[in-house]
């Protein structure tokens, strides 16, 4: 009880934090665009569970490092998750109406608004992330870093990634891919980037090899899985009202799941068992893996 | 003559120099994403001017670079300059059915794939970018140099720059606008990216402040205007062939342009008054600006 009070306590630290950075991120005078920054800070601002941006600080201060520090990268991973929403949810890939309880950025603005909501904010979040263009100082970032980290967010969301996840998820729909292909497309597809939120924690720490590093890889390719197959049960065992979606989306679009794959029991097994095999990587780590193995708990926990 | 001569046959090297790097960046052997990578390379690969690239060599070498050093940004350039058309010829956006002489990329696949194709074109741009991720040799770019240009890079795309200027052009559509705010939209939208050409090339060489950069700066702009003004007089007296798109688009659209604005002979005398003004721009240069004022002559000179 104590123990999932102390996260509890440092999840609303962290959402509070990133919240900040996002509002200055998305912060706008500029009259020409004031309806794309509206719809930017509409689809980015005042919901969400914050998963990646608190995976970045988590695994940062597990690495050593000093929340000031993870600030830019929380809020980058975060812009790029919302603008994959905004993508996703247009009428040509899901065509959904209602998300964080509601509408759409497309259904709110227009779709060719939400076309250029998501893309704007797929170029803030590497701009943040390359940071402010001063010589770093004794508390900043150092270049190589800043670097690294642009790197492995880049590569996580591209055709390797999140990208190419939503394009085999788009072919998928409606037909036949198999539990291979569905764990293929759900590591791209959302596994990618919740990946690179944990090595973007541990790179602005300093730690960008050796077994630390490893471990986190592990960490964060079994914490995606978990998170997704559990977001797939969801879908079907969850609750609309919580969810702040249409429970149901996936069976309706014929898109398969690991529910429809394996059965709701088994899919809920395999989401425990990718959890545990998440915290069985913290092992290089420590007692400083506290933390994010809590957070492993959490993520198959979580009723939205 | 000579010099015309001259310039030809640097921007052929160019353009092969340009075209092997986008079909390095463009290889893919990934099977699960075989249908997106083919409608990337269908996109990006055997077309277009290359303008960008151009710039990020000739800005380049005038400065002293090597071409070895200028390549990752030249593709980095094209592959944005790609994914911008792919998206602004959505159904939601331009709705266009030509592009560079063949089926738009939504058309040729769908408008989902269209979709990916551009948000994963924008990531790959990046990581080129970004660079391979092994310590620097002799010959390559420094961090703090990559870092620069990836910042320079993702502001001009952003809501101060080409996304902004889509923006603004989606809600002008139709309406009035006004020759100031026309101006707006096309130095965001057209005019931003090939400012950041030049300045990426800039730095490449190792230049990012004083007298050079701010001379390229300014001519940057400039020849982004005289680029976009010109682009507009060929919409209306241009051929579609040659275009390999279609002519009379923007006035079919209601699209304020420059001659249904200025008329067309006044938008033809703006259009070099910016040329000569990118080309007074590059004093500070010398003899070294040679090529970058044959460029200005090209670019209003084109038929395409």
């Amino acid at each position: 009880m104590s123990d999932a009070h102390g996260l509890d306590a440092r999840l609303a630290q962290w959402r509070a934090r990133c919240e900040r950075m996002l509002e200055r991120c998305l912060a706008s005078d500029d009259e020409p665009t004031r309806r794309l920054s509206e719809a930017m800070r509409y689809s980015t601002l005042g919901g969400g569970k914050r998963l990646r941006p608190i995976l970045v600080y988590c695994a940062g201060e597990a690495c050593g490092a000093a929340p000031e520090v993870l600030d830019d990268a929380a809020a980058a991973v975060e812009l790029i998750h919302v603008y994959s929403l905004v993508h996703d949810d247009l009428p040509a890939m899901d065509n959904d109406d209602l998300r964080r309880g509601r509408p759409t950025c497309h259904r709110a603005y227009d779709e060719g608004t939400a076309v250029l909501v998501g893309d704007a904010l797929q170029a803030l979040a590497f701009e943040v992330l390359a940071g402010p263009g001063r010589d770093p100082g004794p508390g900043d970032l150092g270049a190589a870093q800043r670097l690294q980290q642009l790197r492995v967010l880049a590569c996580s969301i591209g055709t390797l990634g999140m990208a190419g996840g939503q394009a085999i998820d788009l072919a998928a729909a409606g037909g036949q891919i198999g539990a291979a292909g569905l764990e293929i497309m759900h590591r791209r597809k959302t596994g990618a980037l919740i990946q690179a939120s944990v090595l973007l924690g541990a790179i602005g720490a300093g730690v960008d090899s050796g077994a630390q590093y490893t471990a986190l890889e592990r960490y964060g390719t079994e914490l995606g899985l978990a998170f997704q197959i559990h977001d797939d049960v969801l879908d079907v065992a969850g609750d609309t009202t919580l969810l702040g979606k249409q429970t149901g989306a996936d069976a309706a679009r014929g898109k398969p799941t690991y529910p429809s794959l394996h059965g709701l029991a088994e899919a809920s097994r395999l989401a425990i068992a990718h959890r545990d095999a998440a915290i069985a990587a913290l092992a290089p780590l420590g007692d400083r893996a506290q933390l994010l193995t809590q957070l492993a708990h959490y993520v198959v926990n979580r009723s939205h």
